[in-house]
């Protein structure tokens, strides 16, 4: 695997899985895969479970880790050609790329969405350069459109806590008081149509992912009757994606409280369990007895990541 | 041991004396118990002996190391339930705690007192948290009211440097241009009470440190009577402890630079050994002759810091 | 090897270039030197390149790596004695230097030149304080004057690229929109110096670099003349040295953008090729075409970083 964004990149999910489990009972059993190799972090934006996990699951590996933390108002990057660099960017991509590849042997990139321009979002601009130049396996650690590290978790915590062959999962937008990427979202709906579960999105009109990751997901915008009967709910916000209007791209559209997850929404679900990728707001998102009770599995899943990780470099390591 | 915050978290301090000794002689010796263990070094406040001193020991006994730096202004954590989470704090502490948790086997904290709130320092309801919702050992790397760690270093100094059977060992307040928090001055206390030696505490008047601390201890506010035959003199700064008057808690009640030590106070004590447990203040709390004279041991003290942390880390290691 | 800044440090020439080759070749095969060893890594200045390749460099010979970042503003040293310390300096460099040293084996510092006090950086007054009261072997990561890992690798390359026994390598000052330090021509000018090659050193009027790195090079204000028959053109902008004027010590005495390296320029050369330390300024340092076309050398030359800080840090190791 030379690189991971989406869940094409895993192959055989099943088999995926099957890798995910075995890792979890053997965390330090590939230790000789890792040995004199460098993995090479790269912050463009906070982090904490995933920075974290990730470099949990490398030193798991053996692995040495090296962590940058890019704080993008003292090091910018110049994108362009022919531009002479006389400005606040003080080195370009195509000499800072390629270096920072040279002195690792894979590369992790968090990198958000800036959520103004959305084809620059959307074509993982940065992203993309450092697949192109930097000469090593690239994953992505939340990038502007994907989180696949979050997506293949929350697949491995969904299958842990499944009581039926195929449950039903349901993708619920909820209220936020700031403007955030559809990274998360993106990902888990390209990883439950690739799944095999009962997959159902529902949000605000306007608030439509874009349809290279929804695929042909069922999508409502009556949250009550999407979540009846669901096995897992979901919960997320998200910024306009603009795919109906591109001018409303990261913009909030709605603040409608009653889409806050609470008891009242999953009485209606079949003994549903809440899961949620974290950071949480809490009043907005989901209430405080439904986050801390019995059913929520937003602890588990936060768990998991070490183990995504580990299959992810794992299986970058073995195609070195 | 499960938790490293007050002198009787250890046990026999003998026993403990002895692993630091034997430890000393000896420190890459138990690299089996880190090997495939994690340490989570969580800074809400800065460090420069504790993060080097605490890392070192944990590499010593063979361990993988995560450093979090906490920007308290970056990522706030919402303690109270059933709040809407739209202000400022992105994150509820009753998920970041578990998450933060589940990435690492032993967890060292830093969270220095805020002095404005004397009863929300002294609970230690920052790190209680992390008691409680991590599952994981906790230890102190300076807390609102303790420092352990470096207690525990300062009275392996002294039984370094002793020589007699039963030193006695004065801690002086000197001044200081901060408000500083009681942590120091609370963990020296409470250890050389603990300890066999002679204790002496001088202050100005309304600088009284929490019972709970001084135990027993002599104290009074005459500074070259206590200092007269000492073996050692604790140098140290800290703000009103709010003891007597809670409403002067954390504020300067005394600038008076008759406290600062220097040659004349050192001439009344029996070849008293200096200490201090750095950052130090020249000029305010000591003289540079007094710090740089042979007397001095601030700099074997620090370098004893590694000691501590590693008998510390090995033990809860051992305890796994 | 106890320092490393300047070129006679590493004794015979020839066997440290020996000595990178068969590194370069077997980057792991001395990790036993490292074995529980610690490399502290000191920076008063961002860095990227030096970051990452002696991170590398030092895990590779199987070292524990603490890198410390000091925040110029947060964390002042007083360096004067018979001061009362009640300002903004929390800690005297008389401590924390010898502390620093206790939690490590070797250390390497960058501390960037002020440019405002010529007399203060060319003493290399920091670094010097680090060899005098650490304790410890001491490398330099870039220093007010000097940046010897950078000029062992540059001179590697030239090693590796050279079709002649002993090719002609061109210094040139080349135009920037800040005022730069003049270490990286210091350091390059005085292992040019020392290596078999024919250098030459170009500027405009005023730029006369120090002649104790300089030596006998032969130095022309005619760049174009400078550069016929080139086999390596290595640019690089730096501030006024004060050299023959003091008062500018520092300041930009030229932003002559014919000085800027491109097509017409290299086309002098004897298929010379480019080099530059990193990050460059495209369009002020060199054109686009230039630093992308096959004669740029600019990525192996931040390759062999890793390769250079790996045969210091070996050396040091040795002579622990």
């Amino acid at each position: 695997m030379h690189t991971f964004f989406n869940v094409e990149d895993l192959g055989c999910l099943d088999k995926a899985l099957d890798e995910a489990r075995e890792i979890k009972q053997n965390r330090f059993g590939y230790q000789s895969l890792g040995k004199n190799r460098t993995l090479l972090m790269i912050f463009f934006n906070n982090s904490l479970r995933t920075r974290l996990s990730t470099q949990k699951a490398a030193m798991n590996l053996g692995m040495n880790v090296n962590v940058l933390d890019v704080n993008a108002g003292a090091w910018k990057l110049e994108t362009e050609r022919g531009v002479i660099m006389d400005g606040d960017k003080s080195e370009h991509l195509l000499e800072a790329i390629p270096v920072m590849g040279s002195y690792c042997d894979i590369i992790g990139i968090r990198s958000f969405a800036g959520l103004t321009d959305r084809e620059f979002d959307y074509a993982e601009t940065i992203v993309q350069q450092f697949v192109k130049y930097s000469g090593r396996p690239v994953f992505a650690m939340e990038t502007a459109t994907v989180h696949p590290l979050q997506a293949f978790a929350d697949l491995i915590t969904i299958e842990e806590h499944k009581t039926k062959a195929r449950p039903k999962v349901v993708l619920t937008w909820a209220p936020h008081c700031r403007a955030l990427p559809q990274a998360v979202p993106d990902s888990f709906a390209q990883w439950m149509n690739a799944a095999d579960v009962d997959f159902v999105i529902t949000h605000p009109e306007g608030y439509e992912l874009d349809p290279k990751f929804t695929g042909n997901a069922r999508i409502t915008y009556n949250q009550m009757e999407a979540l009846e009967g669901a096995d897992f709910v979901y919960a997320k916000n998200w910024s306009c994606p603009g795919v109906t209007r591109p001018e409303d791209y990261g913009k909030i559209l709605c603040k409608d409280m009653s889409w806050t997850i609470d008891s009242r929404h999953m009485a209606v679900t079949d003994n549903g369990k809440f899961m949620h990728c974290l950071p949480v707001r809490r009043g907005l998102i989901v209430t405080d007895d439904v986050i801390e009770g019995p059913s929520s599995l937003v602890i588990p899943e936060a768990a998991n990541r070490e183990i995504s990780a580990e299959v992810v470099i794992k299986r970058m390591l073995e195609a070195l």
